[in-house]
């Protein structure tokens, strides 16, 4: 049996084996995801992000043992860009050991970075695709930071999760003002903590400068309790059938795919570049003139041009 | 008398005014940087980084200032990834109303993303050149966060400082693992803290893997009580040193050469498609076809690639 037909069976191997070779470029996973494209589109994506410390690990495990508990199934993708030497994955296997690996109807996956160019991001949208196909209702994408790389793979989702924590500092004020129009769900994890009030308060105030038809809901939560848990994952639910309602859902979907394709070209376009090695030899020499100064980046990037 | 000249005799405000256009995709500023291309690499460009919260702006000016004391000069990029709707600067102005902006040995900008594709890391680049043309001594690159834009705009430096803090949770177990390879010179802020030393000797346990001929230093401070900060700024001026006179200095700026000729070439190519506005229209369309699962990513890729 081939890996198309044991993924479309439900074979969890099939999943890690899929991704493995999209992670990898391998042809033959582009040619399996164009086949069966047309069967994705039915799980909820969720994007889960916010500031390293704000415990986010652990509120996506709860949220994936409140939908198992539904019966529903779930897949986790945890990204982690900060990894871009190792190419491993850091993260994920290290805390995940715990029950929620041994359940059948999870499949959980960590991602580091491989490569320069959108590699993470490529991959991870691949995974999305091959879980879709697989069945599950809801796949989690779980980034480690909150940096742009982590924005824009937490934006490529139906509904994005903002997690915040109180007491990170100064900074926090700007990485809110950032996430601001990003969040389409906000928790407040550790809720019993000092302060968890006031970071709720200023999220709901500089919500008040939103004037969509969603206005994003404040969670309080203690995911290590287990606490509110059920309530964000409704507030989850309202926001894809609002999204579904008002057919934004389609248009979101929409505005993911453009950048996709562009993403994807771009990416074309520079493999059939570096592909002649002969510009890989003079990009090589140009960089090193630059280097001492002899050429400047501008008038090397356009010799290259001149020469494609 | 023209920008390029006022740049050259010392003029703040040609800096600030080259920037805006750098920023703004204006074709003059890369003629002037093309043709002053020549006097840069003189400054010593330091990157800073590490995970919200952990005060890296505060430690930025402090180090800004003992670097002053010295009676050299020193310019401070503030950048800030997290904010990709907004475009303006939302960190720095605000946080740095201080004596530092009255200086005028100090040059100050902060930067905010301005569209998708790399915007914010090529006008970075820009920045860097032109105040390495009007003549600091020191260029400061200091990130929101620790994502991997942040990781790939700090590293496009001479040096690349990893401002660590203790007990910001188990994430941070993922974000030294990946960030190990990156950092020239650690610091561990907030050293008065619970945990400090534990941080500290973390950081020391992962640098144990490391077998370069250069030991990261891991410098304890206190950043908001100028503790430990002349020290942190010997360890900057060593590395660079050692970069220097082991000829890894040109290697490194060869590598990072390489890299921004890559994306001006991509950026370009990119532009070149997108500027042909019936290849706009088809990317729609595509795009609205995929969204509903008429076709896939990638055979709408290809179809635009053999349309070019």
């Amino acid at each position: 049996m081939d890996l198309a037909e044991r993924l479309l069976q439900g074979d969890k191997r099939a999943v890690a084996r899929l991704i493995s070779m999209a992670e990898n470029h391998d042809p033959e996973a582009v040619e399996i995801l164009k086949d069966l494209f047309s069967k994705t589109g039915k799980a909820h994506v969720i994007g889960i992000t916010g500031p390293p410390g704000a415990g986010k690990s652990t509120l996506t495990d709860k949220l994936a043992k409140a939908i198992r508990k539904e019966g529903k199934t779930v897949g986790i993708i945890a990204v982690d860009p900060t990894s871009p030497f190792t190419g491993g994955s850091i993260l994920g296997d290290r805390v995940r050991m715990n029950d929620l690996s041994m359940d059948p109807g999870v499949f959980i996956r960590s991602m580091g970075t491989r490569g320069h160019l959108g590699g993470l991001s490529k991959a991870t949208q691949a995974a999305v695709k091959i879980l879709d196909i697989y069945g599950v209702d809801y796949i989690f994408i779980e980034t480690v930071g909150v940096g742009q790389s982590e924005v824009d793979i937490a934006k490529n989702a139906d509904t994005t999760l903002m997690v915040m924590v109180p007491g990170l500092g100064d900074d926090i004020q700007a990485i809110k003002a950032g996430i601001m129009e990003i969040g389409d769900v906000f928790a407040v994890n550790k809720a019993d903590r000092d302060g968890a009030k006031r970071t709720a308060t200023e999220i709901e105030m500089m919500l008040d400068f939103n004037h969509s038809d969603w206005r994003p809901p404040v969670q309080m939560v203690i995911a290590v309790d287990n606490n509110g848990i059920d309530e964000l994952l409704g507030h989850l639910k309202d926001h894809k059938k609002h999204m579904e309602g008002t057919g934004k859902l389609q248009q979101r979907r929409t505005l993911n795919s453009r950048l996709e394709i562009i993403d994807l070209v771009q990416e074309k376009l520079m493999r059939m570049i570096l592909d002649k090695s002969k510009k890989e030899e003079m990009i090589n020499q140009l960089a090193a003139d630059v280097a001492v100064r002899k050429t400047d980046p501008y008038t090397a990037s356009e010799a290259i041009l001149k020469e494609i």
